[in-house]
């Protein structure tokens, strides 16, 4: 976790605070369990309650743990400090440390899930209100980065929000995916606990009883978790490509937002770079090298190693945390974004109507004129703007073969930007419903 | 793809015929569409179908392509010499080539995901029918490697079953991923073609269209399909392992089916070897490893580039068939496995009871013995067992203090190995339904 | 493999006739050996050599082989139908199958290296050649994919040349990694054969023999190598990708060659893509995907397991391959690349001299202007450079303040090109040596 | 970065203090040399060096960046804080951001990679110690978990030591590719700075100039390094995959230390399970990981993007931390395995002989017994101990056709030890000289 690259609602989720607040309840809700059950006292289960608002005290759980080599232990121990060593007695029974661990990590990932779906969200509105704003704001498709055909800014926009929705979708169903608790035992044959303490916990804790879990939740479930957050990071690539591309200087139809203030600006005001698209790139990166490890570590060795243990103390914290930066910060540059429409037709008349040749060659061959002479009559006019740096439309028009074949009119027609834009309603409607 | 690892229906799949087959019928539905439209003589529509049953020529269309250095444009060429070359002179209109080779692409995928689907369909009632078979065979649950409390053969395979029942869940979500068509033309603006022929296509080819699309189809449909298979794969890996550490020889708790004909293996009867299963292991890393690939595909620049295609070309193929292939190799091996209850017994008893040290332990503090002395008490059995191979329960029951506690009937209960097994139903319910 | 992405001579090597080849090689060495050693009788290793002209029928061995289901063996007995069953009865004696499998991969990854030692050398020739041919074609350099300093093209093709001549060295490195071969028994005690056969063998085939064995060649060799296969698509991906944006319609400043008779290229002469660029970007994600799987093939089970084998049966021959093709292909573009040095010139100047803002800044306060009364100067004459078309160095001679801090000369100079292309020279010397 | 797998000296290197402390002296080397060139007032050089004790506030230095948002300008107002505003006016002449902080990030990767050859060696000296102390420790040979022929421990431990001295080698070539440092402006021209300045600078911190570079050093050098370590972090989890292996209950050849004092060790003496093995097996993972992203670093944009920073700041220092971490954890593993020789015995017995039956078959068959009847007689008698439990070498020496063909004393050769362990002190020659 780089502190440049988090913010505080998400890094909050992976403090220890967080953790042992997590690791009460899973605790408390567990003793309730066992006490309607008839397994433990009343009184000792209420017991556990008292300590519904203390602030654990993180230096002296570490304390402990530097003395028993046992997180859970440490964490015990000091609850007991607070709620009484023989009110204490039951707490835990018949548990094992993984129920603890394992419950705890999936409320922390669902946590975070809920976090990256608001981010999410948050992103789509930036995207459908910029999508909106230049539904008809004309620029250049391209292929290859080389001029196609002329496409909308907006629909750029909306096929970024039509791909960020598929992620929204793709986050809920990885937020499922991990909204599981489990307290099984040792190999999870709730040997030495009723199963339906599981069913309690998992109730209060907003998650879903594992089916069958084996002292470890399975890692697939955390597998696709993480791929999931992989391909979201892949789309924030996406994102910021097309930032970087539109800004880089012999494009410049769109730049990051630059504050008036922020030095060097104005002296030198060919040069903003897109950082903030840059460092999405790289943070994609970052998002995305955790699905590997996440998948090697569903092969752990019969009922359970720990071997995914460090893994995902790493990945946990830090793929949420970077993501959920990486989609803030893109919200702000969607949102901010600096169009620059002028440029965009400037630079789509950059060879003088050249882009229209296809549509001219169609029309001819539609007017009857064979490919072949179709072929010649674009290419020779063609060349002339290609070589001489002349008009494409002024030629054509002046070309008697291709007015014979077309007419003045049909010529004007095919430079008509409206042939293109004519379906932007429909894809619309398509991506933002009626 | 390797020969030996594939299966001939997920290997037709990827035949060059079968690609021309769907290239001819996304041509042959879109010139019905454009005939219905009005935008093309319906006759030309009908004689496209003229080829219909006709087995395109791969040979032919490679050395067209070798000229054209196209390879639509060669199928298309080759079509028109069944169709007729006037007759076909309005296939492809309006159309761009990515519209037929991503849509096609989609298409395969998804055929590609029916077989995998099914697969893993193959593999549940293997699972289930194992599952159900060793419902109540005992045997010592493991964590870390390290005999930890009993459970049963069933469970395990039951575990495997629920698994790969969210694999199978996960398949059909990256099927409905992956099953979209695009009809959109160079920048997916339908400025040369009515949206409502890719509406056509798709309905005759099974997919829906493609919301927004940009000459080609967004790739992060794609970066979570090969999540997807990635994710099965490693699934694939975690029934392997366990698998080969069943048959080791110093557990030898199961064996993968070994033909009685099969060379050596009677004269080295200790030597079979999990070959298949390290196999797995070694395929699952193939599947895997197109992942992150496929999440670099997802940005694209601009409208498109074709950076992206290699990757597909490659990966398309080379995962669904190594998927399909170890699926099926897993069903068998799951199907076959040779299961050894005893040594699954005998393996328990390797350090003669000392498994339920634990339960003793928690007993005799359950008895109102302090923790230290219940440790003390616990400890100096379980060393004669450790140190001097005596018996854990002969040595409790003939400890004084240790009877004086808990009574020689409790110290029997512990060792109950209904104890450890009577939630199995309640999880298989879980698992199975009722 | 993807047979478009592939070239004979590399091909070649991962053929079946080649594998066989190799093996016989390695048998009929081994046998000479243990003639020498007086295991077996001369004329038996002598007998083995009848085979040396024969093609070995790759048919025949399958077949054996879907009856042995063993492919050492069915070699070895279509070997003896060579030979004759009894002179070839000592053939393998106290060998293991993996004795023969890993020299011969590594005698292939040797051959491998060696291609692409020499693909590395014909890249460096054709970047070298340009290099000095636009050693003074200035260009705008590039950060952020904003225009910053001057540079030249000359440096843009000797920076790939010292990073490919850094390939270079870390490929024959990686050549000597898996050059090294085994004939050291079931677990590579040498209990039934005698090092000194290992030693020869190696010998014959041009390799060392590996230290210590355990049937298996170590694979951490094997991940080295992959890795550095990694890196060097990693630089082709580097080299692709400036060339991609240097084609861009936007800059131009450079194209894949394009052959005069490409279909389309004159009608839609604007619409020439850098498909060649483009495929290399993804054949390189394709060369970097078998890292990680190399990676995981190196924790072998004990002496060894086979999980390897299906990866490397996919990954050995495909990457290598897949970069053979992809040097080869760069190689082609780099020769070939048609550099437009006027309009990098144009592009250097779109904005009319801001580019040098920053030096005539350093100036400013070189000459004893305050530094914020010099940003002030460069800012009002830059903006109106950005807002109004002006020239910046007319702007700059027309300022009184500037030209009273700088002369007149002392501007003309700072716009003077000569100041960023003076130690391009030094830099080539570093580069390309004396 | 993870606290519990960090080490201070590691951790180190990368904290802020270390960073300004190079950053100044990268400044005040390069004011030296420009003095030395007489490009600015020896004394202003000079005064740099009043700040050679000084330990810089981190906490003022980001209240600076705060407001200017530019670490390199935060630093160097801090430094004109402990300078003079007036004598720091020359530092950082002509450079630019990146020439100090890639130079930096070298200097921090040298050092970091001094540790791990240190590592390596202390790694190197424990494995060399414990394969000589078990250098005719026989145990079982395993391929495919399966038990295969004799071997001894010591040739285990020293197939450790010849992978990681393969990895001190390869580290010591990582270290060098990224030991290089550049001062060389904004495209890497020296437009601004004379390569003097780099040569002084680079000789001074112990670094190479970069020949080429292009504002930032070029990223295939960090992609190997990175690579380097992936490769290691893999031969980490092979040797952590055997002790794993090892101290699996029923294998119990070996267990990591265990402390006497560690709870529960007594009371459930057969519960200690390989937790740290376990956890280097999920460190290499961590490592690993990096490899990928560090990869796509590789491929800037033009002469430079930020892509890779975010990307670096990441790995750089948690990969170095946590490999640091793993190695010197693994080193205490070995130097402490508890190696139990009897076990290894007892588990190369547990088929009574089984393990030499391929030996017997040879011998048959070199006595002149047909390969079918050899088979046959072999096969009779392993059948007896394999079903019945009998002693294999019993059996043979009680079945007459067998001792017909070889006699009693060859059978009882068979069996012995020596014949598998006549070739260590061989291969140890070649592992660790003579």
């Amino acid at each position: 976790m780089i502190p440049r690259y988090s913010r505080p609602d998400m890094v909050a989720i992976w403090s220890p605070e967080t953790k042992f607040r997590i690791w009460y309840e899973i605790e408390a809700h567990a003793c309730d369990a066992m006490a309607d059950l008839g397994v433990i006292p009343r009184e000792n289960a209420e017991a556990v309650w008292k300590a519904k608002d203390v602030e654990f005290d993180v230096g002296r759980i570490d304390e402990i743990e530097a003395v028993t080599k046992h997180d859970v232990i440490a964490f015990l121990t000091h609850l007991a400090e607070h709620v009484g060593s023989d009110e204490a007695r039951f707490v835990h029974q018949g548990m094992t440390s993984s129920d603890v661990l394992d419950t705890c990590f999936n409320v922390q990932l669902t946590r975070a899930a809920d976090i990256l779906i608001a981010d999410l969200e948050g992103l789509l509105a930036a995207l459908k209100r910029r999508a909106i704003e230049h539904k008809d704001t004309v620029r250049i498709g391209r292929s290859h980065g080389i001029h196609a055909e002329p496409t909308t800014m907006g629909l750029t926009f909306a096929r970024f929000y039509a791909e960020m929705d598929r992620n929204l979708s793709r986050m809920r169903d990885a937020r499922a995916e991990i909204a599981t608790g489990a307290i099984s035992g040792a190999v999870g044959t709730f040997a030495n606990i009723d199963p339906r303490v599981e069913d309690h916990v998992c109730d209060k804790l907003g998650l879903v009883p594992e089916p069958i879990s084996t002292q470890v939740i399975p890692r697939d479930r955390h597998a696709a978790f993480f791929a999931t957050l992989g391909v979201i990071a892949s789309s924030i690539e996406n994102i910021a490509t097309e930032v970087r591309h539109m800004q880089r200087t012999e494009v410049l139809e769109a730049e990051e937002f630059f504050s008036k203030g922020q030095k060097g600006s104005s002296a030198m005001p060919h040069k903003r770079n897109p950082v903030l698209t840059e460092n999405l790139t790289g943070l994609a990166r970052l998002v995305r090298m955790a699905v590997v490890p996440a998948m090697e570590n569903v092969a752990l060795w019969h009922e359970r190693d720990i071997s995914h243990s460090s893994v995902e103390r790493n990945i946990g914290p830090d793929t949420t945390i970077t993501l959920d930066f990486a989609l803030s910060r893109l919200t702000g540059v969607i949102d901010k974004l600096v169009v620059y429409p002028e440029n965009m037709l400037a630079n789509m008349n950059k060879f003088r109507g050249l882009v229209m040749s296809q549509r001219v060659l169609l029309a001819l061959t539609q007017a009857g004129v064979s490919r072949e002479d179709a072929y010649r009559l674009v290419q020779r006019n063609a060349m002339k703007v290609w070589e001489e740096g002349k008009d494409f439309k002024t030629e054509l028009l002046g070309d008697p073969d291709v007015t014979a074949a077309l007419g003045v009119e049909e010529i004007e027609e095919k430079f008509d930007l409206g042939y293109h834009t004519k379906h932007v309603d429909t894809i619309f409607a398509r991506v933002f419903g009626e």
